[in-house]
């Protein structure tokens, strides 16, 4: 790629391409699928310190100095109606604010944004660090699996 | 390009690949000017008003809704010791604060950075508006050329 070109994508391109595409599953061809898999892999992010997860970004997002995105499955927990826990095994993830919604350029409501950042540490007495994660889950009915899993896209 | 794919390049990469280049001019191959000049062409940006200059942006820039890319030649007056000008047909270009130094991601100073924003009319009772321009000019010697010009590049 020439110097300058990067995956910077738009919250809209996020959610009417790549969270759609990933929740239809099997309605794409395999293509696109392996396409968006190489840009957006699927990954248990509580599993992992924020600082080891651009290892494990998309081929063509890795060398980012800024950002990367995953897909996760939505947790069990939370598929049966619980609270989410964003608790890791150093630290949690902690909201900023409300949760905000996101519009396409038509105006239309097509999804959620949940800002979040990283403590270290037990709450309430973590210590906060400069790890910022951005969590957008599709709004429109008509994205919804029929499977279990809601996958979510997180900018870091 | 696959979605949220684009021309989003760090300031680095500005300066010490596209800018640079630009300058040295035949020191490069013909292949690399070409690919520059699609993604940043050379125009005389103050004969425009700023909301014309996105159509003019390079082919593969052109669709990009917040910020377009182009390197003018240094005005004749400006390389001859005199105060540049950043009038237009239309309105002038202001400068926002102090020029500030660009560094390399190896702490290197490379460039000079000045914000400007548009204001419709005559100084000083132009009103203000939202287009805003960033010129870098670089700044180590080995970068200037033998010619009369140097190139800037404008972000708006």
């Amino acid at each position: 790629m020439t110097p300058g070109f990067r995956f910077y994508p738009t919250e809209e391109e996020l959610i009417t391409f790549y969270l759609k595409h990933k929740i239809q599953g099997t309605d794409v061809t395999r293509d696109i699928l392996r396409d968006i898999d190489r840009v957006i892999p699927q990954l248990h992010v509580y599993d992992f310190y924020p600082w080891d997860l651009p290892q494990h970004a998309g081929e063509v997002c890795r060398g980012d100095p800024e950002q990367w995105f995953f897909f996760i499955p939505r947790p069990e927990k939370e598929a049966r109606g619980g609270r989410p826990s964003r608790r890791t095994s150093s630290g949690y993830w902690k909201a900023t604010g409300s949760p905000s919604v996101v519009y396409s350029s038509s105006n239309r409501i097509i999804g959620i944004k949940r800002s979040m950042v990283f403590y270290n540490g037990r709450a309430p007495t973590g210590k906060k660090t400069k790890w910022k994660m951005n969590e957008y889950k599709a709004f429109q009915q008509e994205y919804s699996s029929n499977t279990n899993t809601t996958p979510k896209v997180y900018i870091f």
